[in-house]
């Protein structure tokens, strides 16, 4: 997508052999641009959320461990820089996942020629996660036309978090077809969660949408059930950070309230999402999804910029109180209408899973 | 309750003749005392939420009208100052009560002594006030008390934006029988929501539960139904700030979400709230009860305590974002374990709530 006319992906190969990435953790309030020259660069912007987003922590994760075969490309330099990346952000099965297709492909290659393939495949999944996440878009612009044909005025989509082109390489998961919808002419309004703490709606889905030119309002979290009990949400997308086998979802903290309020509603509540995000070895999520308990800062200190320009933190809470800061939770299959995938939409379920990823949902078996 | 080791109430009258409150705009980075002297300082008060929380503001509403009578006692005057201090807040039903009560009482008197008459009146509903909340919080009490019995380890409760002591005149609502149970000696952790846009869960109530040394933690407003789904929150109290005849109540928005996953988890929702919380004039409360749609700016910027001790404003959405902000929802009375009222626990039902206040529910039918 677009920023200022420019187009940009969310991550890139430079032209001096660092990986580029824009610093997330500086958005909206300034547009600034890094360079990623060695794993620990690459598993710091991980852990600090300098990149953060399913699809674009695995590519990173990719990309940092071709920096990392650049220093050391022998077996053990491979698995130790594996396990270093894996250990960033434990909740996000998209970093498991590009590091077990990265460890599959660079095992075999002598070390010599690691460093190279490395790069080459990082590249290839930044390439196929543009391509899953346009094809998301497509199915979830369906949805969209379909809810426009029925009604006068735009069609009110609220989403939570930043499931958006900067959280992936491009397009986005729960934005695509938002996106998609927008640039075909159907008139479309996000409600966009603020989504405490970190605020990622607040700041990088209202920065995005902003920048793409898409109606939005942002939302206090609190919000939404009271905009969908009076009818003013069509629809709810979110992206999603693990998928189990069997439809439970996964995601940033306060999509399961949502989903809640949607189900009591009548309003259709999808999860967006690439098969990379799937876990088929898991079944109960509620019960089995390890949820990352972050530090307590995220809500008791927020970042903003004061009228004159300086971007500065304050503390919110009453001194001396304690915080606590899980950062997921998960939605039951129960609640949720359907997944959009880059293969359609299929029912939150293991039936429907397994008929949309016959090939994985097998394995699991 | 205590600050400091120094009782206060949160509104009393000063030695000349003006009315002490707590500026609740400053807290919790600074406790600092304001003098009302006149009918416009009292709606500004109310406006500004410099005073909230709906008993407070009906004692405030009082106060208000006693200081308009001051500068004009005539019965236009009286009826024009009721009519703005009406308008300060339109959703708060207990701020129309208290105008009620004083203008039925001050109608008949004479213009001479009306002011003193008003002053005394008020003084009158802010004891009553008291009395009322240290009634709900031990009628609440027993409800934590029955838990305890049945558990190990600290009774937690949730609580959504702040119905304390600092939100009445003492005790509090929602907190009168966390209050009340701690003092007793029963274990008690609360689950404080931080509560956006405002922040008065962050800022108010851990502020409070603090000074009182009430152990607490600080959760983002996302965070309530994963804790819930884990068996963290054995009970939900919150305040009220409409309640309809049937057992519709409007409060804090969010309340809606928090009940809802309170349903879809077994654990009991509560609201505690007096009889002048009730509006027997409406029933569908989704439907009738008008929402104040408030400031943008309350959700695009924060204020807080930089690291070295100043006070700041800053935003924290995209620049040119626009943002809404409803301040209120409404949980339907099939979501609502009980109201913890100043006669006992009753039913959230038209039923219900007729046989806690059989003279009320009667003028309605």
């Amino acid at each position: 997508m677009k920023i200022g006319g420019t187009h940009y992906r969310t991550i890139w190969p430079e032209s001096d052999g660092a990986v580029g990435i824009i610093d997330q953790t500086r958005l909206p309030h300034a547009f600034e641009t890094l360079k990623l020259s060695t794993l620990e660069d690459a598993a710091h912007a991980i852990r600090v959320m300098q990149v953060r987003g399913a699809p674009l922590i695995g590519v990173t994760a990719a990309y940092g461990l071709a920096l990392a075969l650049r220093a050391d490309a022998s077996d053990a330099g491979l698995e130790s820089a594996a396990k270093t990346l894996a250990a960033t952000r434990p909740t996000a099965v998209n970093l498991a996942w590009a590091l077990n297709e990265m460890l599959t492909f660079l095992r075999p290659i002598a070390p010599a020629e690691r460093a190279a393939a490395a790069f080459a495949k990082a590249a290839q999944l930044a390439d196929e996660d543009v391509e899953t996440c346009r094809r998301i878009g497509a199915h979830g612009k369906a949805i969209i036309e379909d809810i426009a044909k029925k009604k006068d005025g735009p069609v009110n989509v609220l989403t939570h978090c930043n499931a958006g082109w900067i959280a992936c390489v491009d397009w986005g998961t729960a934005l695509s077809p938002i996106y998609q919808a927008h640039d075909a002419g159907i008139p479309v309004h996000v409600w966009v969660d603020e989504t405490r703490p970190r605020n990622q709606g607040a700041a990088l889905t209202a920065f995005e949408l902003g920048a793409h030119g898409v109606p939005h309002t942002v939302i206090a979290d609190n919000a939404g059930g009271h905009l969908m009990q009076h009818g003013d949400v069509d629809l709810c997308i979110v992206g999603c950070d693990r998928l189990t086998a069997a439809g439970d979802a996964a995601n940033k903290i306060g999509t399961y309230l949502k989903a809640l309020a949607a189900k009591d509603n009548g309003v259709p509540f999808y999860f967006a999402l690439p098969l990379s995000t799937i876990d088929w070895t898991l079944f109960d999520g509620v019960r089995d999804i390890p949820i990352e308990e972050r530090d307590a800062r995220e809500l008791t200190h927020m970042t903003g910029r004061t009228d004159g320009g300086d971007i500065v933190t304050v503390q919110v809470t009453a001194p001396g109180s304690a915080g606590a800061n899980p950062a997921f939770d998960v939605t039951p299959a129960r609640l949720i209408t359907g997944i959009i995938t880059e293969r359609g939409v299929s029912p939150a379920s293991r039936e429907g899973l397994a008929a949309t990823y016959p090939e994985y949902a097998r394995s699991a078996a």
